[in-house]
């Protein structure tokens, strides 16, 4: 079961990027943890990080080609304007669960790819992740069953 | 560990309202499942029900005064114009997670009560409930310990 | 044939409240009108009152657990930001007819639950309800031949 | 008692135009029934056909001089920008009721000239004029009582 | 020296229209009191009247295709949505005076037409038109020499 | 001569809500000081506190009848989207003063229901309800005399 | 194959109307252009000029009736506000390309009747005709097959 | 017959200012023209520049006092903004006759004091200034009779 | 204790100025009403009045420096665009008590200014301004126990 | 005749994209039909795909430094928020020819980029690529002589 | 060369408001400054302060007519609805550089007399001035080589 | 002291692109000035082009790491949509000053990073940038003493 979890604008940065917003875990250590999680749950978990919205968008259809079973994200940066990245994921068949750390609402943001995700899952900082991990395991059984 | 979860406007008739969007599990139903899904995480959980809004209000205020430890809300019909609700949010101390069975984003709604949201779950279903029920646990063991 | 007709915010006051837009005649004399009306087309009339959104919203799933056929609603005070309203109406199969004793548009109002109704009938005063009683006659008939 | 009825933009194409919106009575059966109705209700009534808007305020300054005592009209095509045609309507005394075959609501549109009319009815199909021609019938005999 | 006079839409019925806005000068006399005014202008004016935008359309291409040397127009009901008016305006070299017999701004209506004009009247009642009368004959006498 | 006062959703949690806004005198505390104050007034002051905006309109429709002289109120959290209780306020012939503890223009907010008020008073804390009983006195003297 | 031109508001008056945008061949010797690369096509073409939406939409219906097999049209000055004339375009099932000689999203315009074509061209004056006649052929050659 | 004419935020620059709109004739120059005009019609003109817009609030009063009769204004620069100026007029028993000297429509300036004015002049450069003298002398004729 | 009171643009014209609105005591009846007053509270109390926004703000930083020791305005007509009086009064550390002899609310104003004070009273005419000399004395006296 | 045709965001899809709106022909089959059809207009044409806005200006300004001729562009996912991209193409002296395969009016969309276009052809799918082309040629030919 | 600098409304306050912002150097300190770096670059300088829009009106026509070379300018207060100014500084010769000590961006402000600036610097503080002064040098040398 | 220099998107093109917005000194040329200029103060400034919105960010990032002490950009092309660029600036610690060589008030832009800067420069050509140097300077001096 190959998943691909895509990291958006400027979440390279995590870790030192307004920690009292993100915490202090850097973008290496997230993906540790959430390698480990992902093998408990006997994923295939591939992580990727990047600052350009094209090339998020080239990446998911190239997921999709390559069989992978699942797409979260955590568009960060592309939140904002990312029109294009929508018609993507409006686009692919692959199931698509969203992820942000920080609960956008309380910021007063929106998410512009949010109307085109199976679900979304805000606020939980790194554990908004494992969450999203675990919701697209039961998700993707329930499916195959 | 008490939680509270207030179901809002319209919960009561869960099962039978377009199935299509909720799915055809009964309100009774999810509350069973949800009382076993507690018990495994060794939380009290009450459950109410109401299509007022300032019920709803007063039952947050009476379980800030009754030593609760968590609320988790589906504001439902709510989300649109539950202005009082969201100002009785900001004056608890309570941490809340706001759930919604449907993606709301994709249904173009949005909801007024977020903002005074710790995080916010959507898109999962019956699902949806679960993973705030893990969440609200994590949380409330981080922020003890 | 059971029909119920709810008056929604500030009805009760009727007969003294704004006489120069609503008439003199009193609730209690209107109920008496209609119910008379409901007798000669052989309907079951039910009709109550509330200032409670929530509690409008309990009595519709009442009534179409009850096997009621009709609703007829007089939403005035709720039309502005009745949303949780609309909701139920949204989820209910329960043909539901719009009344109003003015011209809401002449005021410059918008009813926010009308784009649930099967129709309309607004500004004929208390022929409004006739007129409504009618039409829910003709439609219930017709449906079931 | 003479009334008259403008059929607006579009009106001509009944049975034929959108019929899962309209039905599929054509134009020239729909008089029929009306001219029937209202014959039993003592009423000389006239239909009249336009696309263009200016020929529907010509007719009715043309009823207004000619004595006729009511006017019904489904602005249909003008109800998106018939500006005209509403300054025309708070012009003349004649007592103007709309009609909407459709939940005009519904379909997420706003009629400009309802603001001038005495009431409005909409959503019944066929039944939406004859509940007009009944409710005029109504007003006149209460007015000139 | 040919100037044409176009009175828009509902014009034909001054005099009974909301004479406390417009006063009881009926079409005809207004016609007559211009004539006059006219006359001792030296300026051969002819008056029209329509209630359909085209056909005002029409008579203008009419007009500067037959010499005419000046246009004034009251839009009336055309200023709302007169969008095909105010193209055509821009489109003809006659010089164009518009004139409005209340002050249009008082009653916060905005004319559509009016960013075309050579220069506006408002207010002025029957006033209004002699003035634009005796602009545009200012106008074309400075412009000829 | 009695005096209705009126407490609208999250004042009963007053004095540990936002106290650094609202201070931290308790309801309980606030009723005394009011009822002491009515007393030197010479004022039957009856204080009443509630989270539903219909319970609201249905006591001050009950204080109409009940010959009740005056309404004091605090929407409180109804100012956001207290539409139905306007049009009760402005049902009603009860002079009606608005009360806010704060300052709701400096925090951004606009009251729904002040334009139904004979006046406002705001930012004063507990002195406003003090300032609004003053007010409400020297006005029913006026008016009686 | 008979195909139908509509020319709407202000077209009359090309190759003298603002000649800077729309170029100096008038109506006339584009119709004789239009009419030749018909014939090549083997296209009955019927060209009609109108300033009068109502027109347009009676003509729409009549060329249905007479078994037209599509609709070129240039709104023109109709495509700020002729939304009865949408209606009509919705409701008849000839395919629809809609033409403009300028680039209208350069001015500044938005055309109300775009979205119930099959199609767009703009920009390309005269050439956008021949475009349309062009397009048109290949799309009734390929629905016959 | 005293009228006062004032002349609005940067009217002093006449002349210097933007000639290609406002022509080349200063200030001083206009006013020369204009005590002649007036002479002409038994007026006492008194003119008045400020680009300040208290000091026009004060003459306003200061005028209504000392018994002029009529009041004539370009508002100039106070325009977009003069909204205390606004509420003088409104103030004011003085007939008001509002001045541009360029038609502010086809400029996109929409005036904020229009909407108290007896009527508007614009677009005819010195001409408006003549036709506001000759207005408010027919005005003031009419009213004394 | 000195109090500065500021009278905004057209208070000047009290009594004369919409007298059905602000009733007939003039603004020298008014002054020696709120001096009286002043003078049993032992406020030493000083009042101006200006139609220019500029010559208010100059005075509040005066006022500042001469040791006044609170500020009392009705902006009046600066209420709709006194954007630079605003931020002076952000700037200033006099506390500062807004008033408003009508109730705004009712008229569909908003003051620009409000959100800088410390509270507001509005609709109770002259006795507004004594409820403000009354809060402004309490909480004078309270900042300095 | 050097043309370059740049496809944009999600154009790579084609064909397993939404192919209720795009067609099953793929990329590459839709490139071979492209270069057959420029190879008989005797044009140097070549493709270029891109999901990055950036390279797709790159792209550009590079063409117009090798001499292209004339530039098609299907901004696809770039239209709803390319205005890097705009700037772009006001820089450049290509003219530039706007292709969308769906009519993007029908669906709701409005192309940022289409302002800067020569002119625009859209809903015809496959078509709409081989109008443009002959569009692009009639006008360099004409350009040319 | 003589240079202008105007202080917009509150100026007179530096050092003395919100301190946090502007800093602790007052408006005297500043000029010192300020005449000290102008002497270097061999202008004349002089700087005046006003809180009325309409006397920097005034000055600027003032300096026009009084051979000055070049205007700098901190709207300040002026910078929310100076449109008079705005309109003013359209009307002059004068280069004008706009100068605000802090980013009016980071604090969501928009300046509308920036439009008609040769350019404008913001946030440096005091160097905001300098930087201005210099830019002007340059600016000035540059035109009259 | 390391000073990054970024050229946002359609900056490459300086010289040839609408000269006579941005002159015809090409980016070459100007890097050249530039490096001279940061010589003198001794900076060492590196100079970077970009189209792409994720490479400007990915850069920044860069530059905290690698030490630099500052960062001016031109985000040009970027500052219509860039809020992802918007949120990279707020995550780092390297102070922003933002150039741009046209004055983007008069061209009725606005961009979304300056919010993020220290300061803004605009309007003066090269000498924009040359400004940015010196205004960087005197900062990173006055910070570190």
């Amino acid at each position: 079961m190959k998943i691909i979890l895509i990291q958006g604008a400027n979440m390279e940065y995590l870790g030192k990027r307004e920690p009292e917003l993100y915490g202090t875990i850097t973008a290496k250590e997230l993906d540790e943890i959430l390698m480990n999680a992902a093998m408990v749950l006997d994923q295939k978990l591939e992580i990727r990080y990047t600052n350009i919205e094209g090339e998020a968008i080239s990446w998911i259809y190239e997921a999709e080609r390559n069989d992978f079973k699942g797409l979260i994200m955590n568009p960060a940066g592309f939140l904002f304007a990312g029109y294009a990245l929508r018609e993507c994921l409006k686009s692919v068949s692959l199931p698509y669960i969203e992820v942000h750390m920080t609960n956008i609402d309380r910021r007063g943001m929106h998410s512009i790819t949010a109307c085109e995700a199976k679900g979304m899952i805000t606020g939980m900082g790194v554990e908004s992740y494992l969450l999203a991990l675990s919701a697209m395991d039961k998700y993707l059984k329930k499916k195959s069953s």
